[in-house]
């Protein structure tokens, strides 16, 4: 059995054809493959997009989807082997994975860390405690990477201008008023290489490098697919013949739970928002970003608002790939 | 593409069209009219009969509701065009509505007041956001106004007693331990004033006059189509003669966002509970208020538990009439 | 018109039938028996279990579940009859019941005691309203009896070992930081006794002594039915030959709302969770506790992790059990 954790379990070939069957989604083809089917949405975090085409896009199919929330509504979770619950937990992963497991075909997981401690964050333990206990396949609404929004962003991108391996793809650190989960950073650099794009990460200092887990894959697929990966700081040298700006703001890992030694490097970066005389640098670049993005901080309005932006292209297409996920693990052998 | 924003810019003709076919769903009519479409309803603010009704009316209409609790479930919302989102907002009202309406094929937004400043809250600016910026029909679920409340109220209304043109319609001021929202009595000014009643508003003083937007609308319905309408303090030439109370708190709009200051003309109107006793000046009225009321503060329990209150028919309503309003929209050329 | 508040409330042939019909349901039987109905899912408190498996089980039955979060996104809710609603309450239950059952064809409330008044609360005033107020039947989705989850238990008992009527069963207090609710003890014993076991509640201390409602009910039922009903604080001869061992904790009833001086009381129950030790034991017993549950302080992992824990069987049985409950209340002659 099969779930959809990270993109880097799965082949190009593979998300190829879950983009395939998101574009006949797109272009009309029903499916009623959830049929009596159900799945549970968890959310440990807000959504707006996640919550509304994963709800949508399950009843399209024919299944009924339920949305808990997780911090609130159920009751506080611990996902630690052996742990002595005498604290505010009052639930363990084990029996909650286990008991959704004979309620519903599926879960699906958004669990954001904590930005305490990147050492244990970064082996994603709460998704990865429900994947082990669940006796159904798990979906990844966004952890520590988020490849859901890969999907629909690299459906996006063939849609405007076909395949991306050989293209500039840039990746680029924007201002945010705090730090923020480095989870779409690192999946845009995991799709991107596995694509075989050229992919520029352009930050404002070395501090600001992803995960060493992700920069490797990153370079094992180049390596295996064609492509490359670089690190820079250089603003003018990163938008010169771009193909495509992806924006992202993110927390610096070496300060990870310690966040007020950020400051400084943080400001190096108060010129990253992208602006219409950085995007003239590129060639003609389709620009895009997920959502929510806070305008004039990020990404200038006058960008945002251009035909270049395909934001709203890649929030659609969230409904189109997440139907052709969940139809690809709930007709799996072992889905029911 | 027709939104349905508020009653001021629907006619009578067509409000009736409206209530008729509201009345048919109350007698049994089925309809498919939403079958394969999705309404997303979003809530600022509590609800339990909005929340509920338009979720079930939806689904026996064919089609399927989310909800979205936008204040702690989603993200934290921009209206205003051109803001340096550098504050707690994370997403802008034009990217919500643009992806939304990607997902599905109406919109619902109830959005209360923020109570601080009456002059730029009257343009009742976060709806009016979504409705420029959504690429379908968005519903009101209460904001400034609150139409579905309006056509409940006068469906029960014509069920009790017919037509409402010249009938004595007394809207009263009602106590309540906070100054709230006016939207409930700017619409039944609205409503009433257009299917040409006598509307008396019965305030403890006149700085309790509702906004001249709604007032001057109001007189311009009853010029055009019958009726008047009169704002007086006395109580017993309010009531006496009355065919219809409808009771109603609110803040006096003068001293918005600096409410110490109106505790002196609140206390005036300590007297303006509904009791029996006032009911026995009318000419045998019916009684009603929107719900939730808080009883033996707004209206004596004598008066609500007695068979001239038709405010649970009123609070039934709405599932009928938003139904009418789901399918007028839907159904437009331009819905999907 | 009959009300699913309580067990007390249904004879053991009736509820005999419920569990057979919730049994054909597990094997695979199909019922359409909600088609065209709804449910409103109330709830006070927080809910995985309940939320899931009542929302999944009305719509496998062909109905409509709605959730209605009762602490924050609707209105605060007053139950006194003749209230004067000048507080925080901004509805009244005699509102609310009658409108929901405007709308649905169910209503199920969870609705926990405040922890401040046991004299008041035992009465279980809120849900009394509703089932007072509502023109549609009411079910308890836990308060201060849980008998949904009696029947799941019961259920999961009867699949593992047949008939618990002569059987040694074993309610036991056990640790947790704070005191909790007695409902799902309230409801071992009821349920227990009920179907005619011998029910040996053990407990650190005569003050966790349940309340003389379900111990009088629980000696009724063993004297009708057949079974014992004993109290005692010690552990050795509590599980010695027991067949069931269920866990539970709460708050000494002495004490209610005055939680400091019970801690004394709560230390004597240190050593009270379930351990391999003390299953030793046993007739080889089962062992079971609701959930959500916390390991290593109720109940040691290598006993939640052995075969003799039913707590995850019992967990999917309710989903069975309730759409049971749901279709034998809708099919009543009042039901619609």
């Amino acid at each position: 059995m099969r779930h959809f954790l990270s993109t880097e379990d799965w082949s190009r070939n593979e998300l190829q054809g879950l983009l395939d069957r998101a574009a006949a989604f797109k272009s009309g083809v029903k499916s009623r493959s959830l049929e009596g089917k159900s799945i549970a949405l968890v959310f440990f975090n807000p959504s707006l997009r996640t919550r509304s085409s994963f709800d949508i896009g399950a009843h399209q199919l024919g299944g009924h989807a339920i949305v808990l929330d997780a911090k609130g509504a159920t009751w506080p979770m611990e996902f630690g082997d052996g742990a002595i619950m005498d604290g505010a937990e009052e639930e363990h992963v084990r029996e909650a994975a286990r008991v959704l497991s004979r309620y519903v075909d599926l879960i699906a997981i958004r669990c954001f860390p904590e930005f305490k401690n990147w050492q244990a964050e970064r082996e994603d333990p709460m998704i990865s405690a429900f994947a082990k206990h669940a006796t159904v396949p798990v979906i990844n609404m966004e952890t520590i990477v988020h490849p859901c929004q890969e999907l629909a962003h690299m459906l996006a991108l063939q849609e405007r201008s076909g395949p991306v391996a050989g293209k500039n793809y840039l990746l680029t650190w924007v201002p945010h008023p705090k730090p923020l989960n480095t989870a779409v950073a690192n999946s845009a650099l995991l799709i991107a290489s596995k694509f075989g794009a050229n992919v520029r990460i352009l930050v404002p200092d070395d501090v600001y490098r992803l995960d060493e887990r992700y920069m490797s894959a990153a370079e094992r697929f180049t390596a295996e697919g064609g492509g490359s990966v670089t690190l820079t700081t250089d603003i003018e040298a990163a938008y010169s013949g771009a193909d495509v700006v992806y924006a992202k703001s993110w927390g610096a890992l070496p300060f990870y739970g310690n966040w007020g030694e950020e400051a400084p490097f943080r400001a190096k970066g108060a010129d990253f928002m992208i602006t219409p005389e950085k995007m003239a640098l590129t060639n003609n670049a389709v620009v895009s970003h997920c959502l929510p993005m806070r305008r004039n901080v990020k990404i200038a309005d006058a960008v945002v608002d251009s035909d270049a932006f395909m934001g709203i292209d890649e929030a659609e297409n969230r409904l189109h790939v997440q139907k052709a996920v969940m139809e690809a693990l709930a007709l799996q052998g072992g889905a029911e």
